[in-house]
Formats: structure tokens, sequence, C-alpha cells
């Protein structure tokens, strides 16, 4: 029996960007103990009150269908947050809550592009933007951000390759390479959007983790709402992975076309959790601080560990909750140094190669362990990247 | 700013299957008491073990990024469940979870359809198969199941239209004529489906729900586990509708090409939903089986006040949690009766049209009411076939 030519199109041709990962799972289950510094994932789990407000609901008796677009006072709280993080008012009708935001994307890939059509996204990106743009049945063409150049993307490649294209796919703060994206950058990629007619998307799931500068939506800059979809999500922010919650905020046109496909799809998101993120985004403002200052202080102390080590650089993340550690004077790839770092050391980080060919050469080191086990991890890796040195 | 022509094709060019349905629910909020046997939803709560399932597992920690196939304990149960039900030896690699059912039908269709492949439908359906094929953008061909055939499927035009089609969609027991497809039938569907090399997709969430006669699962026949993907749902057994939890169970090749769509979509269950699915089906037999047997309840206490009831037809159900009631002669459409039903009686129920053109002059009136209240309304809208019956 055959598959859809569509299908066996997804996955990657260059192969496995989670081998590591998966390799640190095996190794877990044999009893090793490894130092998971790997995938985006929170060392803490959702806190208390947003459980409780969850079960609570249930109990309550929301366990029937949904609201397959969202509740209402999500949606409006989802639109009060995104007008005062995106600069530009937003209301209910904005909103779409989709079960995480990795269906956010798909579901807005789907709504302005069609079979075949190309869409812009910058390397190093998020490991699954390929996969999901193609399957939505689009094809991903690359820009790329050049390590040495603080992975700002390439505006000129990028207005040679945009004419023709249906979107753009950006994501700042980026994800792998903690990158926050300048006003004069957006402005010159918004230019470009509305010259060449392009719908933006932008991903923007790490909109509250900001360690230098200042977070700025390009749905903000003038003329970009109409054209620009957000996405967001719970996962980052409120620590909140696991309960697959995430939205698109977009036109109304937008937002009444993806209605139609979650009822043919997802048929809306579980009310429980609808209500857990409904009290997090309203009564949660504390959760949120006290992430995103962890995180900041991670990122602090892993600058000051990985900086001027021996064997290795660092730009230093402006944003987002990892670090790119440019490996290349070891002259190893990211694979490789990963390889060895995980067998050798048990600390498991992912190669930059996973993330694109322009993060060939690095690890994203994600920053999910409490400050002396993170320091020590570093530590050894900068120590291994040291002694390979050539 | 235009969007794609994919998701502008996707609504039903008929129009609000759900018309009687949202008047309802905005008369509520006016509010009305409606009497609500509209849609497919519980009037309990899901009971409080499966709840507290969750909670604790929540509480427990796992509230991070889940198994994206599924926690290998719940693809174990589903697959033990499946072996029983299909009569097909499965295993766990045979199954993959999926946020809801209606997304594992989606899945199936990506995989095993491209953009303009042909997929066999029956008349009348459930009634977002048809904008879920075209989400996936393959095109509908409808087979009628005439109402004076007890909503059996016409296998000659069936015959007639299979070849050169990809995929047959099927679902039995019936959502919403309650049928269920007899061994002989769906022998010869197998043959068909043999005979011109189509995928069987076999949406089989009311299994557990028979009435009359047992349940069939085309996966059972000879040849058939190899091209045969069957839809599963913990929503109408576990009374879970609002979990989103569903599953599709499928040769290792199908499960393997819709992982790498789900890590490229919904990457994966809420794992606190997994712990408390994967609990109802191995501890929740008692709670499926009174859930069953409410429903068992009703239907017979339906049949008996609208059998022979002036003015209106009924096939008693096979199976499912519907009653179809024949209002032909009254000489009014669904629509007309349904909403005639609610404005005069604030009873709501689903106009056949929903569901497709075989339906019409039908009303699909769902089981979801304690008894007094159900005869209570069923005798109105009998009353009311009376008074119209010409």
């Amino acid at each position: 029996m055959q598959l859809s030519s569509r299908i066996r199109a997804i996955p990657e041709p260059a192969g496995n960007a989670w081998e590591i990962y998966e390799r640190a799972q095996e190794m877990r289950t044999e009893g090793i103990d490894v130092t998971m510094l790997s995938i985006g994932d929170h060392d803490t789990i959702t806190p208390e009150p947003i459980i409780a407000h969850m079960a609570g609901a249930a109990r309550q008796g929301n366990t029937g269908y949904a609201s397959v677009p969202g509740m209402a006072p999500l949606r409006a709280a989802i639109a009060e947050r995104a007008t005062l993080r995106t600069g530009a008012a937003a209301v209910a009708g904005n909103v779409f809550v989709t079960p995480g935001g990795q269906f956010a994307l798909f579901e807005a890939l789907m709504a302005v592009t069609d079979p075949g059509d190309k869409v812009v996204m910058i390397d190093p990106y998020y490991a699954t933007y390929p996969i999901t743009i193609r399957a939505a049945g689009a094809a991903p063409v690359i820009v790329k951000a050049d390590p040495d150049n603080g992975f700002q993307p390439d505006l000129q490649d990028m207005a040679a390759k945009l004419p023709g294209c249906r979107a753009l796919l950006l994501n700042t703060p980026n994800n792998p390479t903690g990158a926050v994206y300048s006003r004069d950058t957006l402005n010159a990629i918004a230019e470009l959007c509305q010259a060449h007619d392009v719908w933006l998307i932008s991903d923007e799931v790490y909109d509250g983790q900001i360690w230098e500068g200042e977070h700025l939506s390009p749905r903000g800059l003038p003329g970009m709402a109409e054209r620009t979809i957000v996405i967001g999500s719970m996962s980052k922010s409120h620590i909140m992975t696991g309960f697959r919650l995430g939205w698109v905020l977009a036109p109304e046109q937008v937002v009444n076309a993806i209605w139609e496909l979650a009822i043919a799809t997802t048929y809306g998101v579980p009310g429980f959790i609808q209500e857990a993120a409904c009290f997090a985004l309203t009564e949660g403002d504390a959760i949120e601080a006290e992430a995103t200052a962890r995180y900041r202080s991670r990122r602090d102390l892993a600058v000051d560990v990985l900086r001027g080590a021996n064997g290795l650089r660092l730009s230093a993340p402006q944003g987002a909750m990892y670090v790119m550690v440019d490996i290349r004077p070891t002259g190893l790839s990211g694979i490789a140094f990963a390889r060895k770092l995980l067998e050798e050391h048990h600390i498991a980080v992912m190669p930059g190669e996973g993330f694109g060919q322009a993060a060939a050469g690095h690890l994203r080191v994600s920053l999910t362990l409490e400050d002396d086990a993170l320091v020590a991890a570093l530590r050894t890796l900068a120590g291994l990247a040291g002694a390979l040195a050539v």
C-alpha cells in the first residue's frame, strides 16, 4: 500500500535532528544519569495554581466540547497581552486558540499558502520549521543569518529571494540563536514584505524572555498588522509546555478561515486547559516573572562561564532560553562534539546542524538546569572544547 | 491580503450545518431554557476518577513535552482494545495517539491522499467529513445510503465510483443514522477496496455502542488490516469529549508517516491527558459500561415513544447515541422542522440536511438527556410532527 507523496516528502532529507536527544533518552532508560540540556523544556513542573485551576474547571463540569476558537475570556486575555506586546491594538476576534504554538504555525501556513507556494525562513531555524512548511505542502526557501554577524538575517539575500514567495517566517527572540532583531532590521523586513506583497508569520513565543534590548513585533510596524500573523504560546512563558496551548493572532479574515480548518482537524482545545491558560494569563504575572528571572540569571551565569573559555566562542544570547556555543575552533562538527559530550560526559545538548547549515559547528545549550549543575555541565563542555581545540 | 485557495475551499457550499445548534446556544445566553438534543456531547461530566487521575499526573510532574506518538502504556492499552474490537492483532506500534478522533481522521487523510485525490464517503455522514477531506486537499465522492434501505450504503453505486479513488471512509456504527453495517456489506466493501487498491479509513468511535447485532471492524476481514486505518476515540465511550483524545490504528508505515506529521503540527497530546486516558482504558470498564447502558436504555425509550407516533417514521438505531427521525410525512425539510421545534418548543435537534442529502427530511436527535426530560421532548417532537402531517 502506497502512502501519499506529500507525507513521504515531510521528513528532513539530512536525517534526524533529534539523534542526540533520543540517544540521551535511551541512556536514561538504561539507568545512566544524563544531564539534559537538549530540548526547550523546563526543569520545573507547571506551578500548582495553574494545575489546580485546570482540575477545578474539569470538576466544575468543563469536560464537554469547548469553544472551537477559544473561550471568550481567554481570547480577550490573549488580545490584551498582544496589544501590549506587539504594539498594535488587538481584539478577541483577532485571536484563535490552538493546541500549541506548533499547530498555530501549521494553521497559519495552511491559511496563506497553497501547495507548492514558497515560504522564506531564516537559517538557523527552530528545528521543525522546514517540516511544518512541507507538511502544509509549501516549500521552504532559506535565507541565512551569519553567526559572525550575531545571527542577524542577511537582508540582501532576503531581498533577492522574497519576490514570488507567499510568506516569510520570522522568529524573534530567536530559537536557537538567542538573536533579537533590531528595529532597523524589522523595518527593512516590513518594507520588503509590503513591496513584494508577502504575508509575515512572526513566531514570538519567547517575547517575554529578553536579556538585551527590547522585543519588537513586526505586527506593530506601520501597515503590518494586516499582513502579519503572530504565533504565541503559553509553553515558555508560564511553564506550560505539556498543556499544548498556543494561538494565532491575525487579521479577522485569517481567524475566520482557521476556524473552519480547526473544525475539520482539532475541534478545539480542552476547556479545562483553556481555563488554566486564562487563569495564568490574567492572574499569573508572578509565575511568568519568576520563570523569566530564572532564565535571565542562568543566561548570565552561562555567559560568565563560557565567554573566553578555551576552544569556544560565544555570542551572548539577547533573548530566549538557550545559549549557542561556537565550537568551530575544535574542528569538530556540532554533531560529533555533541556525541562525544554525551557518550563521554553524559551531557546532552543539541548539535547546531539540527537547526540548519548556518548553525553548523555550534551547540545549542538549553538553560534548563539549576545553577550549580548548569555551571558544572558548562565547565565540562568548555573543558572538552579546550582539550579538542586545534 | 489574499488567503490561500485551499482554505477558502474548505467550507460547505451549502452553508451552515450548525445553524440550529448555534441559534440554540444564543437562546441559552438570552436566558431561554433550551432542551439540547443537538450535538453528540454527554449530559454528564467526565467521571471523577478520570479527572483525579489527570490532576494527579500533572501534580506528579507530567507537565512537560509528552511522547509524540503516545506514551507506551497508553499505546499498548489501545492496541489491546483494538485487538479485541477489530478482530485482528494489533501492537503498540500500530497505534498513534492524537488530539481527538477528528485529528486522527485528518492525519489519516494526509497520509494516504495527495491534493486532488478522491475519497469516497457515505451520505448521510458525520457533518465534518467533507470539510476534513477538503482540508486535506482531497475531494469527497458521495455514495448514498438510502433511508428506505435502513441507511445501508448502496454497494452498486460504490462499485461504480470507487475505481480511481484513493480511499474510502466508512463509519459503523454510523453517526447520524445509527446503522451498523452487516458482515455481508463489509465483506463486499472489503472486496471492492482490494479490487481497486483503495485505502479504507474506518471511523469506529461508536464501536462499543451496539444495540442490535454486533460491531464488525473491516480491519478484521481477510487481507484488510494492511489497508485499513481505524479511527478511535475516548470521547463517546468514556465521557471524555472535552479531553480531545483519539487515535489512529494502522499499519506501522502509516504510523511512522503520521509521527513526522505530528511533530510538524500538534507535537503530541498533553501527558496528563494521556495518563487519564490510559487509566480509563485499563481501569475504567465500569465507566464505559455505565455510559453504554445509559444510552442503550435511552435508545429503547426513544424507540418506544417515537415508533408509530403520528406523522413520523423511525428506523430504530442499531448503534450510537442518536435517533434519526423521518419527518418527511410532514412535508417539511429537516431544517424547517428543526427551526419550528426550536422557536416554538425550545428543543434543539440537528436537521438531517446537515449530514447530507440522503438525510434530508430527517432529524437527528441526540440521546443526551435523562429519561423523563427525554420522553417529554420526544413527545413534543412527535406532537408537532402529528400536527403538521399532511
